[in-house]
C-alpha cells in the first residue's frame, strides 16, 4: 500500500503532457507555481480546522489532499520522492535528532 | 526506501511513552494539539518561501520537515499512515478525480 | 483616512441581516466559521507570496484582502474593533515589550 | 484610539536605525523577509486556533499579534499603512463589490 505514493507520483509526472482540460492536475500546472502553493497552504488551514474538530475522517481526507498537492509541488519542482524519503532517512538516522 | 515512512511512524508512536526531556516527539505530544499543528502551519510557511526561492536543497528538507510533523499529527489523533494511503488509493481508483 | 476600518467595521456588522445572495459577506457569515478562517488562511498566503515577488501593489491589494477578512472574523465571533486597537495599545505602553 | 496603527506604524519605521540586541522589531528587519513572513504565517495559524476554540480573549491577543507583524512587514517593503487603508476605500467605494 505504502507504494501509492510512487504511482500516485508517476501519474502526476505524466500529467505534465496532459491537456489541462481534462486533467486536475494539468491545470495546476498550467496555473503555475503560486497556484500549487495556494493550494498547500489551503489544505494545511484545512487540516488544521479538522484535527480541532476532532473529526478524524475528516482529517483523513484533508491530509491526503495535502500530500497529494505536495506531491503535485514536487514534480513542478524536479524534485523526486525519492529525495524527500532520503532526507527523512538521514535524520532518522543522524542520531535520532528529531525523535 | 518508501518504507521510511512506516518506520518513522512507529518510532513516533514508540515515543508516545518517552520522556519528553529527551525526545523532541515526546516534547511535542506533552506541549498538545496545538503545537503540532503550529508546527505544521510554520512548516507550511517555510516549503512555501523555499519554493518561491527555487530553492529544490531547502524545499526538500522543509517538505521532509513538514510530513514528519504530518506523521505526529496523524499519531496524536490516533489515524495510521495506511488509512492516508487508503485515502489516496481510493481517489486515485476513483476516476481519476484529481489526477 | 484611518477610519476606514471602522466604517468597514459598520458595514460588515449590518451585513449579518443581509440576503446572502446579494452580499459577499453575508455569504461568507452564513458558510460559517470554518469557511471565514480558511480564508485569512488564504489571503495570508497571498500576503507571502506577493511579498517573496517584491510586489508591492500585489503585496497592499492581499494585505487589504487579508485585513477585511479579519474583520468578518471579528465580527462573527463579536469582537470589536476597538478590542483589537485596546489590546496594541497595551502592549505599545508596556514598556514596549514588542517594539 | 483607531489612531494606534499609525503611531505603531511610526515606532515600527523608526525602529530601523535601532540596535537589534535591544529591539525585537529591530532583530525582526535584522533576520530578514523570511522571518517577518514567518512570523505572519505563525500568528495566523494562532488566530484559526483561538477562533476554533472560541476563545475571544485570546482571539483578540493573536489578532493583535497578526496585525503588529503586518506592519512589520508593510515597513520592510516601504509600503505605508494609508496606502492599505486606500485599497480598503476603493474598494469599499467601488460598488460594495467585496461587501
Amino acid at each position: 500500500m505504502s507504494d501509492i505514493l510512487h504511482r500516485l507520483e508517476a501519474v502526476i509526472e505524466q500529467r505534465k503532457q496532459a491537456n489541462s482540460e481534462h486533467s486536475y492536475v494539468a491545470r495546476l500546472y498550467a496555473q503555475g507555481l503560486d497556484k500549487i502553493l495556494k493550494k498547500i497552504a489551503e489544505e494545511t488551514a484545512e487540516v488544521l480546522l479538522a484535527a480541532k474538530d476532532n473529526d478524524p475522517q475528516h482529517l483523513r481526507q484533508e491530509m491526503a489532499d495535502l500530500w497529494f498537492h505536495c506531491l503535485v509541488l514536487l514534480a513542478k519542482q524536479n524534485l523526486r520522492l525519492e529525495e524527500i524519503f532520503l532526507e527523512l532517512q538521514q535524520r532518522f538516522g543522524r542520531s535520532g535528532l528529531k525523535s
